[in-house]
């Protein structure tokens, strides 16, 4: 895969999560690189998720695009994704933002 | 500074840049760097800037965010900025998509 997001014509949501990594040891470390890989593939599976694309260094962001604020506002509330957010939130992030945004036009390269 | 971006409370607009490096030589990294940096003091002096948040491993994703559509529209067309983007296209970047989004609400760990 390519990293990027295969996302239709607009409109649709992005939730851009933006993110600092408490210091932590390394169990922590590897709990929280699972977890984020869990939450990836549980993402994938909620009704309209559309994609998603991250990057971290000092700062870690991660987009997800949904089909509405709807699919967006859902996959907040699954279950085990609220543990996740409860365990972030506690251990893993000294500070992070979420911005929920309806795209209105995207380009690439193309057009 | 800590990184995230102090935006005002929504909506604001968010634009999304994704993007692949080209592998490139040392002197085209160089290059990048430097013009990626003046860029975000170039950014910063626009009229509507309300910050960047940015984070690059394998993919890069910077987020400018912006008081209206109308200045997020103005950067694109600042000259200087034209040229970078151009230098981006022809060398440094593989791949990128650009969305343009509306804020409408945000939080983080305080509410």
């Amino acid at each position: 895969m390519s990293g990027f997001a295969e996302t239709p014509e607009p409109p649709y949501v992005a939730v851009v999560f933006t993110s600092s990594r408490t210091s932590g040891d390394g169990a922590e470390d590897g709990a929280y690189a699972a977890t984020a890989a869990r939450m990836e593939e549980l993402a994938a599976q909620q009704p309209g998720y559309l994609g998603l694309e991250s990057a971290r260094d000092r700062l870690g962001i991660t987009v997800s695009y949904w089909a509405d604020e709807e699919s967006a506002r859902a996959w907040k509330a699954v279950a085990e994704h609220v543990v996740a957010q409860q365990r972030g939130r506690d251990t893993w992030y000294s500070d992070y933002r979420v911005r929920v945004a309806t795209v209105t036009r995207d380009y690439g390269p193309l057009r």
